[in-house]
C-alpha cells in the first residue's frame, strides 16, 4: 500500500485573497457561498486568480456480488448496459458534462461482464481497469481480497496522476454500480460509526417490501464481520466496490496533486469518507457539490461538517451532481477574477 | 392601467410530458428538481423539448427618496456609480451574464441622476426609462403618483414585449437602487400582512444601530399610510421604486407573453408580489432561482410556497441569483431533450 502523504493546504495567502474579494463591486460578503469557494480554489491553486484546466468527470463502473441477492430494485446486467450508456452518449452524465465543457472519463473498475469497447461512439475516454469481474457476496465472505483492495485503490489513484499531468486542474468522480447505495451504506455505517438502518435507503428506487429487505440483508452482513472496529481499507474489503475502492485513491491521489476536487453523492462520499480515514487533509481539497436524497447522505455531510453548494433532490449518481456544480464554481471564479474594484470603478463603499 | 390577463398553464401535456421524463435512462424521479422545472419549461412551452432562445437577464435601476434619510450603509449616488459600472461590464452580474451566455439589460427605471450613454463599453443593452429621477421620500409622501406608478408598470411591460418579439423566450429580471431593500420591505409587510420587523433585515450592511434606524424609519412610514388594507398599485405608489413598479409590469407581461421568467432575491419577489395580487397566474410561469440570506425573502418564499432552485446566501441583487439559476434550467432541459430512452439504450428497467 503506498503512501498518501496530503499537505494541509497552505492558507498564508487567505488575508490577500479575502481582501481582494472585499474590494469588488459588492457589499460585503454578499456573494454568499460563491466567495467560501472562491477562496478554497485560490488556496488550493496558491494563485490569487484561480482557474479551471481542462475540468473532468470521472465514472467508476462496478458490479457487487450482493446485488444477485437483492439489494436492489434492478438487475446486475443494468451495471453494464449503463456503460455502454455512457460510451453511446445517451445517459444523464454525458448531457450534463457536455452541457457544462467536461471532459468525461468512464472506467470499467470491475463490471461483472467485458464492455466491447467499439460501442464507445461519443468520444468520451474509455478506461479498462478491471480489478476483477465483479465483487464476491459480502453476505459470505469479503467483497474483495487484501491485494485486491490495494490495487483498486492504486488504479484510481494512478489515473489521477495522469490526468493531472495532462493539464486537468480539477475533477469530480461519479459512479455506477448496480447494488452499490447497499455498499456505500455498510462503509458509512462502519466509517461514521452510524446506525446501519439510518443510511440505508431506497437507492434507485426500492419499494417499502425492498427497503426492509435491503435493511435485514445488509444487517446480516456487517454481523458477519462482526462489531470490531474496521479501517478505511478493512471496510473496503469487507463491503466493496471496486468503484468505491477507485474512487477512494482517486480523492487521494486528486489532493495530492493539488487538484480542487468536486464531491457527488452518496456512493462517492462513502469512497471520501475512506480517503479521510486514510490521509484527513483531502478534505482541504474537497467542494461539496451537492445534497443527494438518499438519507444517508445527509448523515455523511453532517459528519464531515460539509455544507453541499446544491440541493435538488438528486438520486442518480453517475457524478451528475459534481457536473452540475462546476457551472457554479466556475461562476464563483469569474466573479473573482474578472469583477472591479470599487476603486478603478469609481464606486463608493459603504458609509 | 392595462389589462393583464395572463392565461392558467395548460396542464393537457403533463402525462405525456412526465412519461418522457420517465422513459429516460435513470432511476425513476431521480432528477428531482431537474424534473419539476424541465416539466414547467415544457408547459410554459406547450412542447415535448422545451429550448431557451435568447435568454436574457434586464436590470432595472432607480433612486429612493428614503434613501436619504438613513434607510441603506450607502449613499444614494451609488445607484447611479453601480450603472456606470455595468455599463463598464464590471459588475458581478455582467460576470456572471458573459458566464452563462446570457443578453444583459440595464435599464434606467429613475435614476436620480443622468447616465452618460456614452460610459456603455461593454455592449449591454442600456434602456433610458425614467419615469422620474428617484421617487419621493415616503417618510413625507407617497413615494410615487398614481400616473407615474401606472407608466412605470407599463414601461416594463412594453420593454419585455420588445425583448419576446425579438426572440427571448426566457427571462430574469435584477435590479440596483440604494435603498430599494427598504421599500421591498415595506411591500412585503403590506402585499403578504408579514410583520414589518420580521421582513426588515441588513439589505446591503447596516450594523445593528442602522438596522434598528431602518425599523424605525420603516415604521413611521407605514404608519404615516394608516392601516388601511393597499392594493398592489396603491403599494407601489406609497414606497416605490421605479425599478419595482418596472418589474411588476416587466412579470406581467413576460407571463403574458408565455416567456419563462426566472425570479431572482428580495426585491424582485416583492415585486412579484405586486404582478400576483394584478394577475395570480403569473406565477405558473415562474421558476424561483434562490433563496436570498435577506430574512425577508424566506418569508415571501414561504408565503408563494415557492421552492428555489439554488440557496448560496447571496444577498446582491442585480439579477445575481437568476443568472446562476440559468445554467441549472439549461441542464434541466437538456437532459430532457437529450437523454437516450431505456428502450433506445437496451438498458433494463427497474424489477
Amino acid at each position: 500500500m503506498q503512501n498518501f502523504h496530503i499537505a494541509s493546504l497552505d492558507r498564508g495567502l487567505a488575508p490577500a485573497i479575502q481582501a481582494r474579494l472585499n474590494s469588488r463591486t459588492k457589499p460585503l460578503g454578499s456573494l454568499g457561498r460563491l466567495e467560501a469557494v472562491a477562496l478554497q480554489a485560490a488556496l488550493v491553486q496558491q494563485a490569487q486568480r484561480p482557474v479551471l484546466r481542462a475540468p473532468r468527470i470521472a465514472v467508476f463502473a462496478g458490479d457487487h456480488g450482493a446485488a444477485r441477492v437483492g439489494v436492489s430494485a434492478y438487475p446486475q446486467a443494468v451495471t453494464a448496459q449503463m456503460v455502454a450508456n455512457f460510451l453511446a452518449g445517451g445517459s444523464a452524465i454525458n448531457v450534463l458534462a457536455r452541457e457544462a465543457g467536461l471532459e468525461l472519463s468512464i472506467v470499467d473498475a470491475g463490471v461483472a461482464s467485458d464492455i466491447d469497447p467499439a460501442l464507445n461512439r461519443s468520444g468520451v475516454e474509455f478506461v479498462v481497469a478491471k480489478t476483477a469481474r465483479g465483487t464476491a457476496n459480502y453476505l459470505e465472505r469479503a467483497a474483495m481480497t487484501a491485494p485486491q483492495c490495494d490495487a483498486a485503490i492504486a488504479r484510481g489513484a494512478d489515473l489521477v496522476r495522469r490526468w493531472a499531468a495532462a493539464g486537468c486542474n480539477a475533477i469530480g468522480f461519479g459512479e455506477m454500480g448496480i447494488g452499490n447505495t447497499a455498499a456505500a451504506s455498510l462503509l458509512t455505517h462502519r466509517l461514521c460509526d452510524a446506525p446501519l438502518d439510518a443510511v440505508t435507503g431506497r437507492g434507485a428506487g426500492l419499494d417499502d417490501a425492498g427497503l426492509e429487505r435491503k435493511r435485514a440483508l445488509l444487517r446480516e452482513a456487517s454481523a458477519r464481520v462482526g462489531s470490531r472496529k474496521l479501517d478505511a481499507r478493512a471496510a473496503l474489503r469487507e463491503f466493496g466496490g471496486f468503484e468505491i475502492a477507485m474512487m477512494t485513491g482517486a480523492f487521494l491521489a486528486a489532493a495530492q496533486a493539488r487538484l480542487l476536487v468536486l464531491v457527488d453523492g452518496f456512493i462517492a462520499t462513502s469512497a471520501l469518507l475512506a480517503a479521510r480515514a486514510l490521509a484527513p487533509q483531502v478534505l482541504d481539497y474537497c467542494v461539496f457539490s451537492h445534497r443527494s436524497a438518499e438519507p444517508g447522505h445527509r448523515l455523511q455531510l453532517d459528519h464531515l461538517r460539509a455544507q453541499p453548494l446544491l440541493d435538488l433532490d438528486l438520486r442518480l449518481g453517475e457524478g451528475t451532481g459534481a457536473a452540475l456544480a462546476f457551472p457554479v464554481l466556475r461562476a464563483a471564479l469569474a466573479l473573482m477574477n474578472d469583477m472591479a474594484g470599487f476603486d478603478d470603478a469609481g464606486v463608493s463603499r459603504a458609509a
